[in-house]
């Protein structure tokens, strides 16, 4: 970039760090804030400035929080007995916004991944047995992400969960809503037609 | 989104009102933030809060700057006979990095756009108009975006020109470099065709 003022590069910068934003995004983005009212700079300023120090880690089930024990947690009407393991925070709410979910959660802070050098024992996996042996589960619902880690890490917890005797359920996987068949990949279809479920009367 | 703390809400707010970025991006970069260093947040921070107070726009040029005058309007080295007007100050970076202009810039500060409402007394018109008057201006090379209001604005701008008897130049239209006939659509080719140039031995 040729001929930038100090700030407005550095502010470049700062955005084209971020995840899917390329240099090109980053100076639109930078030049867009620059037309923008002093107030919301500000203001966008401040929040980006205390968002770390604001927000904990639950410590009950590692999700993100504004007190030591997060909403969900604290909620009394939730299932205690049901536990759903997740790989971040974003997959949490996911849930928690398609609905319908009544439980609780563990976040793992990621999956298992050799090729990142990601074991076991970089994750809440210690956290999560112990809570299995102490507490009364009845099922771990394992809604890690439908990929390699995230299969991995799947059974990985469902070999560590067996001989305690408590069920382990995978999230079903098929087509997703809404999906055309002739563009869906093999591996799903195959999937989709795995798992096909019967079609009943209602 | 459900349950989210307050600070992390903001942050994605001020994401999802940025161009480009819907409500899923502007979640995945706030959470993206939330995992990296206290101190590039705080830098980031206090970038997005000063860069409004310290960027300028000069006085003579209207690119954004540090000081009262650009850097390319402080340059003796440029050819000061040679204006070239783009939209934007975005504009006079693409052309900065293109290399090889050595005139000066003139930024309108957008285009004319009767459905938006923009007209001529919204841009920096009358002081390019000024310029033009009392400075030695050989050429005014209309650099404005190759779509409807860009062509417009360079029209305007041509005719407003005429009478002080300053040559007008517009930006060629072709084939962008790199590019396949077959996926071009019919505008770009129609131009290619109209400004073809004969083929010189060198």
């Amino acid at each position: 970039m040729a001929r930038l003022p100090k700030t407005l590069e550095d502010l470049i910068q700062h955005f084209s760090r971020l995840p899917g934003i390329g240099p090109k995004s980053a100076a639109r983005l930078a030049f867009f804030l620059l037309q923008s009212e002093e107030s919301d700079l500000e203001k966008f300023s401040e929040t980006l400035g205390s968002v770390k120090s604001d927000i904990k880690t639950c410590e009950r089930c590692f999700h993100i929080s504004e007190t030591e024990e997060c909403e969900i947690c604290k909620d009394t009407s939730r299932n205690t007995h049901l536990i759903c393991v997740v790989e971040e925070p974003l997959d949490v709410i996911a849930i928690e916004n398609a609905g319908g979910y009544q439980g609780r959660y563990h976040v793992l802070g990621g999956a298992i991944s050799p090729l990142h050098g990601k074991g076991p024992e970089d994750l809440k996996m210690a956290e999560l047995f112990q809570k299995a042996r102490e507490k009364e589960i009845e099922e771990v619902i394992l809604a890690t992400n439908a990929n390699v880690e995230g299969e991995a890490t799947a059974m990985y917890i469902a070999k560590e969960l067996e001989p305690l005797g408590i069920q382990t359920t995978r999230l079903a996987g098929g087509l997703p809503f809404g999906s055309d068949l002739e563009y869906t990949d093999e591996m799903t279809l195959a999937q989709a037609i795995a798992n096909r479920r019967s079609y009943k009367k209602e």
